[in-house]
C-alpha cells in the first residue's frame, strides 16, 4: 500500500496548452438527483465545472433545474427521464457519473439502467452513491464494454457491492474484491483507499471537518472532472482528484469547523493554479 | 438564574474525533415553511448545515424546494405535505425541528399531527413559531414518549403557549409552567431566557442589531442542529446554541446596524473553529 | 430650494433602543413584480431588508417566488393575485410599496386598486413605477384617508401625473402641482428634487453610475423602508433614504464603473452603522 | 492584419455624462436559453448589465425565470415564445443578441426568424451559437435591412456559415467571406480575429484558461452591451469588448487555472472604472 502525497497534484495538473478549446478539456454527463436530492447532483456539477471541465451536463430532475442554473449557469441541464436525450450526451461523454442523489426506487433504476446501456468504449464510468446501492440490491451488472469504472462507494456501500462486512474490510479483502470487479474503487473513510488492479492507495490527508453531507457528491464530481479533463492520465487523474478534494479541504479546515463541500469546489481554480504553476518543482510548501 | 458566559461554547464546541463519518454529526429534519414563508424553513436549514449536522432535511412545500437548494445544496428536500415520507425521515432522525414558516392553518395543523405522530423516544424536538401557536390555539399536548421537547417562543407565543400574560411572565411564574410543560424553554427576548427543571439561565449578550425578521429561524436552526451534533451534551447543547447565535451576532454587529439572519449562520463554522481551537484554555480574548 | 446632506443622515439612523424587537422596527408590504418584472419587486424587497425594515413582505407573480427566496430568505412571500391576503398584509402594514415591476394591464390596474382599497390612516403609502403611469393614464385618484403618500416618479412619470412636459418641469411649476396632489414627491433625475407641502430639497450627490435598469426599485424599497423603520421621522425618513442611497452608490462607483443596484442594499448594513456610531459627532468624514 | 491593444478601451470606455438617464445607456434584448441550455443566456444577460448597459431584457424559455432573477435581479425576463412581446422588445432595443443557448430545433428556428422579422434599420444585431449554425443549416439568409450584423461564430460554426473548412480558414479566405455576408465577424480561437469590411484586427490576449462552457455566452453578451451602450462607437465597440473579455481573463488567470465566465462579467465594473479613470493617458500600467 502506497501513500499518496502532493505531488500526484503536479503529475496531473499542467499548464494548459495554448492551442485548445473547450473540447480539448473534456465532456461530462452526470446522472442524479431525483426530487428530492438536487442538491447532490448540483454539488457534484459545480466540482466538474469548478474543476475545469469543458463542457458539463448535469442530468436531473426537472425540479432541479432553475436550483442548478441559479448557482451554475455554466453547467447545461438535461430531464433524467429522456433516455433519447440522456443517451445522447452520454454518447459524447467522455465521462459518465452516476448515482449523486438517485435514489433508489424504480425510476432510479429504470435512470441506472438506461446509463449503462448508452455507454461505450473508451469512457470513463463514475459510479457512486444509490447507483452502488440500486447495483448490489437488483444484481445489476457494471457494462461489459472496454470502459473504465470508477466506484466511490463509503464503506456501507462498499459491504453492499462486494458483499464483505465493514469489519472485514481489510485490504487483502478489498483488493480481491476489486480484482474480480474489474473497476477502480475508492473507498471513502477515514484515511481512504483507493484499489486498482494490485495497486493500493492510502490517502495520508483530510479531517472529521469534512464529514458533513454531500462532500462524497463534491468528491464523484471531481473524479468525474478530472477523468474527462486529463483523460491521457488515467489512474493518476483519479488519484490526482481524491488528493485534492481533501487537500483543499484541509485548508479551509484550519478556520473552520467544518467543511462545506461547495467551497471545496469553489477553491479549486485558484488551488490548481498553485499546483500548475509550481510544474518542475516538487513537495516543499507549494500550497503556502 | 444563571448568567451564561462562553464557557459553555467550549465544553460543547470541541475538536471533532477522527475517526468519525457524518453519521456522526446527527441527522436532522426541519419541517415548515409554507408557500407564503419558505424563506423561514431555508433560514432554519441553513443554520443546521452550516452549524455542522451531518445530514439536514428539509420538509417543506415544494415551492420552496428550488430556492432551498440553489444556496443550500447541501440539505436535502422532502415535500411536507407527504406524510409518510416526513414520517420515515423523522423515525431515522435525531432532532426534529418543526414551526419555522409553518403557518397556523388547516394544513399546518395536520403536518404538525404527523410529525407528533412519528417523533420517538430518545429524540429531541424543537418547537418554534407557528407550530406553538397552533399548540396552544388547538390545546395540542406535546407527544407523550420519552423526548426532549424544546420550546423556542417569543413572549407572545409563550403567553399563548403557558397562559402567562408578558406583563406577568416573571421567572417565578415561567418556571412554574416549565415545570408542567415537562420541556426546556428558550424564551426569545431582549436577554433571552432558558428554563429547564428547576435551573434559568439568562443570556446576557446580543443586541437590538438581531430584532428583524428570521432571527428566530435561525435560532431554532442552530438549537436544532447543535442537539444532534453533539447529542451527548443534552441541555449544553441548547445552552451552547442559544449563547452562540448571539456572540456571532454581536461580532457582526460591531460592523453593521442590523444582522441578517443567513449571516450568523455563514460564519459559524469559522466561529466554531476558534472556539474549538481555545479547547482546555479559557474565557480570554478567544473571539478575537 | 434646500440642499440636502450628510446631516439627515444622523437625524435619522440613531443607536437602536437594547428594548425591542422586530416589531419595534416595522412592517412593510412591498407589491409589484409581474411574470416579466419580477426583478423590481425583488430588488425593492432587498432594499427593505437590509435597510432595517422588521418584518418584509413581497407580494408578486407566484413566479417569482424561488427568485424572492432563493437570494432573500429573510422575506415572506405572498400572491399578488390574492386580493384578500395581500389586504390582510396591508391592513397589519406601517409602509406599503406599490409599484416596482407592476406592469401596466388589466391584472396591473386590478391589484393596484385592491392596494388602494385596503390602506388606511397613519400609514405611509410609496408610489412607484408603474402604478404612476397607471394612476395617470386610468384617472386613478390617491387614496382618500388619511395616509402619507411619497410618489417616486422620473421625469417621464411625473410628466403623466402632473400633465407638466418635461421641458416645463421648473420647481415653480412641480410645487404647485405637488400641493395639488397632497402628497411628497421624490422626482428622480440627475439631481433628484423632493418636494413636500412648500418644501423643496435637492440631493446634490449621486453620478451616471447609477443609470442602469433596478436603481429606482431600489430607492423605492428604501425609502418605504425608511418610512417603515423610522416612522416618527417622517418626512426626515424619506430624505434620509434618498440620500443614503446614493451616498452609498458614490462610495461604490469610486471603484465601479456602474453600481449595480442591489449593491446598494448589500452596503446598507455597514453605511447605516457608521452614521448611527457618530450619533452626536457631525459632519467630518463619518463616511471614511 | 492589426494587433489589438488596451488603446481600444480607453477610445470607447469613458466617463459617463452626468446628465443622462438609464435610457441614455442603451436597450439591449438577448435571445436564447432553451430548457436545457438556460445557464448561456443568463451569462450573456450577466455580461449585459455588468457592462453598463441601461435595459437588459432576456428573453428565454420560461424554465429559465427563476435562476435569472436568482442571480440578476437587475434584468427583466420575456417567454421567447412570445412572439409578439419578443417582437416589441426587439423594436424598442439598440442592440438584439441571439443564440447563446437558443438550440437548433423546430422552435429555435421560430424564434429565430421571430427575431430576424422584427429588427429594423439602425439597430445592431448580434448573433451567437446554435443562430449561426441554424442560419448555415437552413440557409437562412440574414435580414436584409440596414443593420450592423455581428456574428460570433468559433471555427466550426464559421465554417458552416462560410462553407470554408477550419483548415481553410486563412485571413484572406475569411475575409472574403466576410465581405459576402456584409457583417463583422468575431471568430473566436486561439487569438481570435475581427473581420469588417476590409479590416482585420488579431487579439493578441487571452488563455486557454477560458476554454470553458459558457465563455462564448459572456462574449456575444459583452459584445451586445458595448454595441449598446457605446453605440456611437460603432465598430469600436465590438473590439473594446473583446479586448476587455480576454483582458479581464487575463488578470483572474494570473491566480485561477481556469476563469468562470460569470467571473469576468463580475469583474467588468471595476475593470471598466480603471479604463475610464485612465482617460487621456495612455499604455502603462493601467490595468494595476
Amino acid at each position: 500500500m502506497q501513500n499518496l502525497d502532493e505531488s500526484i497534484l503536479q503529475k496531473v495538473i499542467k499548464a494548459r496548452p495554448q492551442e485548445s478549446f473547450k473540447g480539448t478539456f473534456g465532456k461530462i454527463v452526470l446522472v442524479g438527483g431525483n426530487e428530492n436530492f438536487g442538491g447532490a447532483i448540483i454539488m457534484a456539477a459545480t466540482a466538474a465545472v469548478y474543476g475545469g471541465t469543458g463542457l458539463v451536463t448535469a442530468a436531473t430532475d426537472p425540479a432541479n433545474s432553475a436550483a442548478l442554473h441559479a448557482q451554475l449557469p455554466e453547467a447545461m441541464f438535461a430531464d433524467f427521464n429522456d433516455d433519447q436525450l440522456v443517451g445522447d450526451l452520454i454518447v459524447a461523454a467522455d465521462t459518465v457519473v452516476v448515482g449523486p442523489g438517485l435514489g433508489d426506487n424504480a425510476q432510479s433504476l429504470h435512470i441506472l439502467k438506461n446509463v449503462f446501456e448508452y455507454v461505450h468504449d473508451g469512457q470513463t464510468l463514475v459510479i457512486d452513491g444509490s447507483a452502488i446501492t440500486l447495483m448490489a440490491r437488483e444484481n445489476l451488472k457494471q457494462p461489459a464494454c472496454q470502459i473504465s469504472v470508477i466506484y466511490t462507494p463509503h464503506q456501507m456501500e462498499w459491504q453492499r457491492l462486494s458483499g464483505i462486512k465493514i469489519a472485514d474490510q481489510s485490504v487483502e479483502n478489498n483488493q480481491k474484491a476489486v480484482q474480480k470487479l474489474n473497476a477502480t474503487v475508492v473507498l471513502k473513510k477515514h484515511h481512504t483507499e483507493i484499489y486498482h488492479d494490485d495497486q493500493v492507495f492510502k490517502l495520508p490527508i483530510g479531517s472529521a471537518a469534512q464529514a458533513v453531507g454531500g462532500m462524497g457528491d463534491t468528491l464523484a464530481g471531481m473524479v468525474g472532472s478530472f477523468t474527462a479533463e486529463f483523460k491521457d492520465d488515467g489512474l493518476d487523474a483519479v488519484l490526482a482528484a481524491v488528493y485534492a478534494h481533501s487537500a483543499v479541504a484541509d485548508q479551509i479546515a484550519e478556520n473552520q469547523y467544518i467543511v462545506l463541500p461547495h467551497q471545496i469546489s469553489h477553491a479549486l481554480p485558484a488551488f490548481m493554479k498553485k499546483v500548475a504553476a509550481q510544474d518542475s518543482k516538487t513537495h516543499i510548501g507549494f500550497m503556502d
